[in-house]
């Protein structure tokens, strides 16, 4: 029997309910949004007792499939006003699965100034404890959470982003290692700091594996996705040896890689910081650096890495593409060193690299600091932490960055900051970034890997491309699946099917896998009109249809009314 | 003959065209709506090179009926992202009108850095002047300006605030004095100054009064309107003795004034602040200090005044509620001394004290500095005169100011602050705040004098309310009148009706008046609609609709869906 276990932070009480009918079939992200959908009142405040934070493996999450354990963290976003889900890999999703936790609902807000830390442990042994600690950085905390409760434990906290409740603030996960991992867009670690909520703990469900309706069919469809996944060049070579960091290169020559405030499209020094020179910093330094690690248990992918300071300690783990583009060519930094630092300390204060770079840069736009100037850098995110005014625009994202400081070239859709691919040289990305309810968002619908069918730089066809990229990424996120496990799950979507009817007894086809994913598009879509965001609010600031981007000199010149159709399905 | 003047800022062009046939019979608001409506497209940048800047004289202005000269000024606004007309008294509009020039529209944007005073002469000598001074504050731009073109002349300008794209400037309009008069909502003083558009100097076209196709009826019309808005105890009396602060007391009273950011709807030291504490200490202090000034040549009402300091010189005119209210309670201060200074101060940035009081109050919430701290509050005011990066917070309004800071009261409506009165103790002016395409403007439909009818504590009546007033608002904004002159005017529309019919020769009746206001609205809403506001925009923010207000610790409860037939005429 499976839970939804809400805890409801302004009477500090934890209560167990079973799955209602209409959640059935659902996790992951088709569940968040459901349950956003269904339970916060139009017009409630982001940020207000009336939002709900929650948090829900995918359907496939504590199995023994690869890749299938993220956890969906959603909510009504204080940073595009629409709902939101953001996943993130580490033991969470696992861990609640396993507990039979379909999902965990967090509401009302605690009493000013109060702070707790959900205790999930065996046996439903729920409590809300008081915080009495201050906590200064995401990796002190993890170390204090360990301390208190052991190492068989999974972490799910905010930073000091988030307990600010600064619009870029992530949920944080831990890893295997206790190394963060992030649910990093849409402001949800200030939802979580505005219910006074720092860290949610549960106890390893050792033991309590999850038994399969048709065991022996779902332990062959496992295996059979395994073997797809390390025979495939990509899923079993190139993320092992360069994690997400291996499209570097590529993205700055195609033209689309954000580069000083997204200014150009190609960043002159990207050999210094591709991801052939990540690997080979990691080989030549040694130490406790390396490259092929998993963020989650039974991962055959294997994609992320440690990076190692010059004395072979590590300075961060894992450092990521779109960190690599946000923090490194769009601020002007060229020194993996620099960047991997820069990625420590917004890890440490619980903020999205993504929208912190665009914010950087879109201040040093503003003339706040130079382009590239590392110490300039590191005292603005030490304000951040310290939630100074300065630090706290920043720590509120590049809109209201650009806003306070008047800068033209925001990179923003539905307040959300563009991430690593400049959608006038990737404009399937840009018909996402315009469409979907997650605001500019690589993850809802990334068309990078479709350039050889889709000419990125043209329009033809890209609405056709997003509506199909959309829909498979709602359907991922459902499952509870890294998008990096892409490759053989949409050459073969049957092995979805299959190993969700294995696992529930049920008697799905394709079809109904997709229509799983359309109508969470359409659900959510409906969320943000009820919202207020009409139609005319799917497109870009204006300046990326009129500025054009070098090298190609292209703009983004999607029509409207073209991208309005996105959700015509078939 | 009368034109519309463009003025291309991108070419340095000035052309001048005749009125296109579709806006023949509009004037004032309804026709720098018309123009931005069609003139602007759908997603432009407000503070890009497609927005446009639109400045009209209403359809009676420049003619000798009383109070009716106004300046509208409209664009998309930067605050609200939606339609805004602003309008000013002042000497501007009269100005325009004798000359023949019936909408000003500053079209494109200068290049980088440049700043331009555009130079209206007799006779189509028009000139765009590159400045070469740097301006500090509108009185010294006044002072610099009447010295280089005389003093025949009227001024619109904008401020530090206006020039550094802040989005609580304002467009400033002299007076006869010299002294400044506020297009105050919307930030259209930022449209002004990211078009390079420092000021615009009219010189006075004396001699070339308008003629009224029906020169007798105008006159003995006009002398009808000057009688009884003389014979009228507001109109005639107490706006003369105390202005718009003749409320301030009533306003407590009734608990919707908005003091310490809104928190409470009565002042404790309302006694010091209020109309009759201001009259006494003109009157005692004498010098430079008087009541019953004009703004506008011709005005009969004569309500402005100005407030000596205990030298007896003067520190400021006008002081008006709006200021008292907002820059007064709302920031903890009790000294006339101190609300005067601080009004000083904003103005000379070229501030909407509306804005900037309400940003304030909510600094003062956020833990920025104490409630009622001149010292502190002056020093954050020469920040945003600085524009550093706080300073640039606070200029930008409350509703930046509160994201930045993480305050949950924040008081503003479509992103624009509430004016003087809590909209839950005044249900009337919420209703108006939600649905008005203005956003909360109290000018678009305020509820406070229908307080005998309507409770403004009831829900009952309060749509139908808004609905009227708006539809009034719309009518006098077309035709240049002073909200002030309403009392004779909508006790007997066919004034207004015989105005329009002697001055033009036309022949409408006083549907066809109202029709033009209806127009108007609709017309406003659609401009937003198309901007991707829906229909389920158009409510206050949660809080308002969740903490009671003391002392009637009342909440705005009205239904959106009661709100959503505010525009259903009969």
């Amino acid at each position: 029997m499976d839970y939804i276990v809400r805890v409801n932070m302004s009477t500090e009480s934890v209560t167990r309910e079973k799955v209602p009918l209409q959640y059935a079939g659902l996790g992951g992200r088709g569940l968040t949004s459901s349950l956003v959908y269904h339970e916060v009142p139009a017009g409630s405040d982001p940020l207000g007792k009336n939002n709900k934070l929650v948090m829900a493996p995918g359907l496939l999450g504590g199995t023994g499939a690869s890749s299938s354990s993220r956890l969906s963290v959603g909510a009504k976003s204080p940073l595009t006003g629409g709902i939101k889900e953001a996943n993130a890999g580490g033991t969470a999703g696992g861990y609640l699965a396993r507990s039979g936790i379909r999902a965990l609902v967090i509401e009302g807000e605690a009493a000013a100034g109060r702070h707790y830390i959900l205790y999930l442990g065996k046996n439903q042994d729920y409590q809300l404890v008081k915080v009495d600690f201050e906590v200064k950085g995401i990796y002190a905390l993890m170390t204090q959470l360990r301390e208190k409760y052991g190492d068989s434990i999974s972490v799910i906290c905010a930073g000091p982003a988030g307990m600010n409740k600064m619009r870029s603030a992530a949920v944080v996960v831990s890893d295997p290692e206790f190394n963060p991992r992030f649910a990093a867009r849409g402001g949800l670690g200030a939802v979580m700091g505005s219910k006074g909520l720092l860290a949610v703990v549960i106890e390893s469900p050792r033991g309590m594996q999850r038994i399969p309706a048709d065991r022996s069919r779902f332990i062959e469809t496992s295996r059979k996705l395994n073997r797809l996944l390390l025979e495939n060049p990509k899923t079993g070579k190139t993320f092992r040896e360069f994690g997400t960091t291996a499209i570097t290169k590529v993205v700055s020559e195609i033209g689309c890689l954000p580069t000083r405030n997204f200014s150009q499209g190609s960043f002159e020094e990207v050999e210094s910081i591709s991801g052939e020179a990540l690997r080979d910093l990691i080989r030549e330094r040694g130490g406790e650096g390396c490259s092929g690690k998993r963020c989650m248990p039974g991962c055959v992918i294997c994609c992320s890495n440690i990076i190692p300071g010059p004395d072979g300690k590590a300075v961060v783990a894992n450092l990521q593409y779109e960190t690599l583009a946000l923090m490194g060519s769009n601020c002007g930094f060229s020194s993996l060193d620099d960047i991997a630092r820069l990625n420590y300390v917004c890890n440490d204060i619980g903020a999205d690299t993504i929208e912190m770079g665009a914010a950087l840069g879109v201040a040093m736009d503003g003339g706040v600091l130079p382009f590239g100037d590392l110490a300039g850098t590191l005292k603005l995110l030490e304000e951040v932490r310290e939630a100074t005014p300065l630090g706290r625009v920043i720590g509120n994202g590049a809109l209201i960055t650009g806003q306070v400081l008047g800068v033209k070239r925001i990179p923003v859709s539905k307040g959300q900051a563009f991430p690593g691919y400049d959608p006038r040289a990737l404009k399937g990305n840009g018909v996402t970034y315009s469409t979907s309810a997650m605001g500019a968002d690589h993850t809802a619908g990334n068309a990078f890997g479709d350039r050889a069918t889709t000419d990125p730089l043209k329009t033809d066809g890209q609405v056709a491309l997003s509506r199909k990229l959309q829909l498979r990424a709602a359907v991922l996120d459902t499952l509870g699946f890294c998008i990096f496990a892409r490759p053989p799950l949409l050459a073969d979507p049957d092995i979805m099917v299959d190993l969700l009817n294995s696992l529930y007894g049920w008697d799905m086809d394709s079809s109904g896998l997709w229509k799983i994913g359309e109508d969470l598009l359409k659900l959510e879509c409906s969320f943000n009109r009820r919202e207020g965001f009409g139609p005319e609010y799917d497109r870009l600031p204006e300046i990326f249809t009129q500025e054009p981007l070098p090298p190609h000199n292209t703009v983004f010149d999607m029509e409207p009314q073209e991208m309005a159709r996105v959700y015509d399905f078939d």
